[in-house]
């Protein structure tokens, strides 16, 4: 069975998620198209990618990235660093003649993405842009629904994704905050999540009108590196820093078949977690969706009977989409790792049977433009049109 | 104990609740600011109204609004017709000198709102504006928390009204389709519930942009005047007629104390009922209600500790607002019902006590407002500033 | 249109919730088969009574519940008192040719129940047992669905009814908890609602086998007879009485029909407020039910396809049971008083079309002797047989 | 760091499961306390073994287990296949000084789980059963509420275990179906977890009364050995085979302590997928968790003041038990992988730190003379006693 060697550029909680994606998959989806090993990690000092390539399994460590991205032995490069260093990793490895996975955001701004695409391109290797709550089983039930027609032509799309853990002004300053390295705030780090969903399911997107907030301006300064997400909260006397990203957004959105909608997000709205949520309404029946409890789909059908329609509760399992390779019996449990192994297998698919994958570089890029546009309308308070702006592949 | 005689103009779905109200009040709030008498009800016909006094309870009836207007037994007039009569009628009731409540919404425009609240006013007449929903004792709790400060100052608020009676095209062509008789759709209908929660919850509105659609443009023409919400499906061959309101539409706003926000509003999303939801984030806790679980009330506070934070789910009873007059224990049952009894209550109190009650004549019109303000720009595609349009009492 | 005079027999929160039945039900269904006259309240002092008729809007009020049941003008008599009256006051009124609807649990013990069934017999008058919750809406529907079979045979049936309204010690000793006045504790108060479920949905039940337990044996001695349900807490000095009933009782039972299952009822379960539910297993489908949540019914149906299938949360309203009576679209609001309206309803028809109605109080002798065996269970350890007990009609 | 080499008998889906957390558990808990290393795979014949290895990242393959367990080089036998062969595996192992961990449930009969429990005593090497459902963060925090006294003493403990992939007569008769291999049915099966969670969550269980019902008395004989657990139905004219185990069970219980309650299980209950459920009522609070929901646990607290009381969703996070190792914020996703990682740290860390870990075979024997007890209740129609029936450590 061919095996595919993966370079990791990055050892925190995302490198976490993809090393049992690596270390899974084949487990699951078998035969798998290939079997992905675990064979470099990087982290910024040779200590840290040590302890890396122990705790999660590589082979080798490196906390020089080049060297990596060039290593003739590498077939995929991995990059789950902050976002201000996709850009180089992924050009480099592009030239490199490499297979590149990417966390979300593609890049920090659309010109930044487009340079990414661009490389890609030319260098003609399988991309691809980790925006892995899509593959959550139940969302790609919803989208086989829509795709039979079971709901209808659609109408409106309505997705939130809220969470917790940057509502109290004393969780730190981490990179997030920061525009510099992250390039917006829940937007990128969150939103495009959503953005994601509204394109997968309905459709290109052709205007936006955004409101975008900063609620709380300046965080204490953390110490380490360490990315802990609210968890640890600073001294009294810790020195603050500028937040200069969005603490929260909300948009209406058009789509080019006619549909309309909005998303929002925020990291600030105590007791919601990881609420990543759509609604949508079509002309014959609508799904509702909450990441929340992700085993489940909510779908409503019109042509029920009047007597017993309503939103069907649906645990995805054996009978849905991925659900062969998953577990047995429904609600046995997707977690998070589920959603990154079945983005792995659909990944080394694509390399092995010389496919395209999605969401790639060029769905990375418009969520940029769109992300973009969002900052743009909200700054200027007008609609902003996106069919102009967008280059199609 | 004081009496106050009612003179009802229409006996529809709505008069049915107004006259279980008069009915029940009493037997929930005891000792009541006054016995309200039906005295007279009206309807179109002789026929409609001695139906409609015989099923509802009152002593007299009529087909002559104007006579009952002007009778001087008659203490309160309640406005339960369409929405194209009810300038007419209250402006009439307050040259007579009688109390008004009005159905929602208080009329079809702002400019035919401030016909009404002019004439109220310069006759000094006690009015109100059935926006009952606020009444719920769910509802009339997040506003105490939020009024105690329990979830700090308000960020943002999301509300939803969403309905599918309106989602099947053969649902026939009632009055609620129609501009002239109307003003407006799904906004008109239901969304200014919504409003009405948000000026109550949170404050004054300063901006909105919005998005209006139309997704079905002609209904069959219905045969009788009774109004069915969609349970009575056209035959094949009945003629249609052109729907000229909006079956849909999403905004966002702007509070005038810096908070943001969305509301929504449609009765074509399948599988919703009476789906009339808010979401509040502050920067100590957060509210969720849903209506169509309207016992419940859902509050997070940041306060709690870590281990066990989380949302509440707060049933309301004896310990909630207005619950020592309701049932003895939380989820015996809050129906529509109830929410018309405390509405009455209220409305009887203030002509008691020589009070004002909210809302009244000058929040329906500010309302009225804004849902000019968000068709004109969903129309233009441009934000609309409220503070200069509104006329403050 | 008929009327029929009604002397209510106690004024109290139960009373409230007939009065306000008899006052709305001819709004509900029209035309009503007669119209119910609030012609007499009594309550145990004529100032309590004088009162309860003006809050209740009774016409009349008396002290001696004697002379009311002999008063020729007097058609039906209610009987809303604790426990300990039900039996002297039905077979006065049988004796004199009234109609009856009784509170529940009918009696106090079987021996008791059976000389009011007699008593109805002899007489030939109407007669009827107020578990109202069966005729909530979405209960009726689950009865709707068993009846054509879409469930399939049933396999199993699980039933509870938890509050926590005397959970608290200090709660006070209510005659709720005395034995001489109630008859049971938790069983009778509340368990009997689930029992009369059972029987409603799944049939007649053979064998019981119970636990009970009463968890707080002392509770403070209350001043007033007003029931409070929980909500006053006792000073600390307050003497304490003896608790001589159930706090709660858990059973197995089996049906007539092959089918099994389990009920259990506790007044002590902290955060269950109303939480009368059932979840019922069938060959081809299954249900549940959450009163809390009362508007909805949630139902799987086996034959659903694969990918599709899930419960269904169906909101009622006009498509279901009793809802062209009801509001016109779902969720508008079903709450408690909605279910004695529709009580109501079918007691008059009944009297009015000269035909039986349920539950009788054949049922409610009935779920006596089924209440009689679980104490005993409970007490000797072994499982009671009741086809022999019950006497059937 | 210290490694432990893993002889893992069996490669079906629960092989897989373990597989994934000997990969997974020192990426989530580091330092781990030892590396486990994927050494050798049993299955029934070469080419399976192989296979398995392949796809489960094992080092080597072997179709004769008695050989892995006496390898020298294997540290840790664990036994993932049908209850059959748990004892005699079990017990080999034990005498070649090999740690063990078993899945459940231990053995088909008390009697049987007694050869195992005493074998392991006697050769002191580490034993765990895997009841991993205890291990789900959830659960952990309503144990660790408990031991701190947060919702007092304990009333009442219901649990339910639901699964609907044996409602089909049409499934096939696996070796679940068969008393001979797995010693009982939905009992063993799934019944168990939740006696594993009374026992965990309450304490010892002194008394047992119960029915058990099997529904569909014979099922399709099936072709090949794989446990599809209800997808692939029979086609029409395949022959049947008898089913002599339960389908069902529904108990009451009493627990040393006072407590009393109630467990069932079924795989015929229509829509329920994994409702792994518990309510536990205490004196000063309550608990709900529902596994199909399994990043929650409701929690209420009396003390709660009573505008704001009621069940609090808490969603399991880096606050709360194994919460620094797992993710990072709450809600991104607990899925069944992660119960068994934390299943797998537990057990490393007993056998590095020289510590017992619960539960081990004392449990499972426990369990499994009250899965006797249940069975003998409910062919007798008794109460049975534990307490002399429970051999104590």
């Amino acid at each position: 069975m061919k095996k595919l060697n993966v370079g990791m550029i990055g050892g925190g909680f995302m490198g976490k998620a993809h090393a049992l994606a690596y270390a899974g998959m084949p487990m699951f989806f078998w035969p798998a198209p290939a079997i992905p090993q675990r064979h470099t990690v990087v982290d910024v000092t040779e200590e840290l990618a040590k302890d890396a390539a122990e705790r999660l399994g590589f082979e080798n460590y490196s906390s020089d990235w080049r060297k990596v991205v060039e290593d003739p032995e590498i077939d995929i490069i991995d990059i789950v660093t902050p976002n201000d260093s996709h850009a180089e990793i992924a050009i480099a490895a592009a030239k490199a003649g490499k297979h590149i996975i990417s966390e979300k955001p593609l890049a920090r701004t659309a010109a930044e993405a487009k340079t990414m695409l661009d490389a890609v391109k030319e260098a003609g290797v399988k991309h691809m842009v980790a925006f892995n709550y899509r593959r959550t089983p139940a969302v790609a039930l919803a989208k086989k629904y829509i795709e039979e027609g079971r709901i209808g032509k659609i109408l409106n799309f309505r997705g939130t994704y809220l969470q917790d853990w940057s509502a109290d002004p004393n969780s730190p300053l981490s990179w997030r905050f920061q525009k510099e390295r992250a390039g917006s705030g829940a937007l990128g780090d969150i939103g495009t999540h959503v953005i994601d969903y509204a394109r997968y399911l309905v459709g290109d997107i052709s205007e936006v009108m955004a409101i975008a907030k900063t609620w709380i301006g300046e965080r204490p300064i953390q110490s380490g590196g360490v990315d802990k997400l609210g968890t640890v909260k600073a001294e009294a006397d810790v020195p603050k820093g500028k937040v200069d990203v969005d603490d929260e957004f909300s948009t209406l959105i058009k789509f080019d078949n006619g549909a309309v909608g909005s998303i929002e997000a925020t990291r600030n709205a105590w007791g919601r977690n990881n609420f990543l949520t759509f609604e949508i309404h079509g002309e014959k029946g609508s799904l509702y969706f909450n990441y929340e409890r992700r085993d489940e789909l909510q779908v409503c059908f019109s042509d029920d009977p009047s007597d017993s329609r309503g939103f069907r509760t649906v645990y995805t399992g054996p009978a849905h989409p991925y659900g062969e390779g998953l577990w047995p019996i429904p609600a046995l449990g997707i977690g998070y790792g589920e959603t990154k192994i079945i983005e792995t297998y659909d990944f080394l698919k694509s390399i092995v049977e010389d496919t395209s994958v999605s969401p790639d570089f060029e769905d990375g890029y418009q969520i940029a433009v769109i992300s973009d546009a969002i900052l743009e309308s909200a700054e200027k308070g007008i609609w902003i049109n996106l069919t102009e702006n967008l280059v199609k592949a």
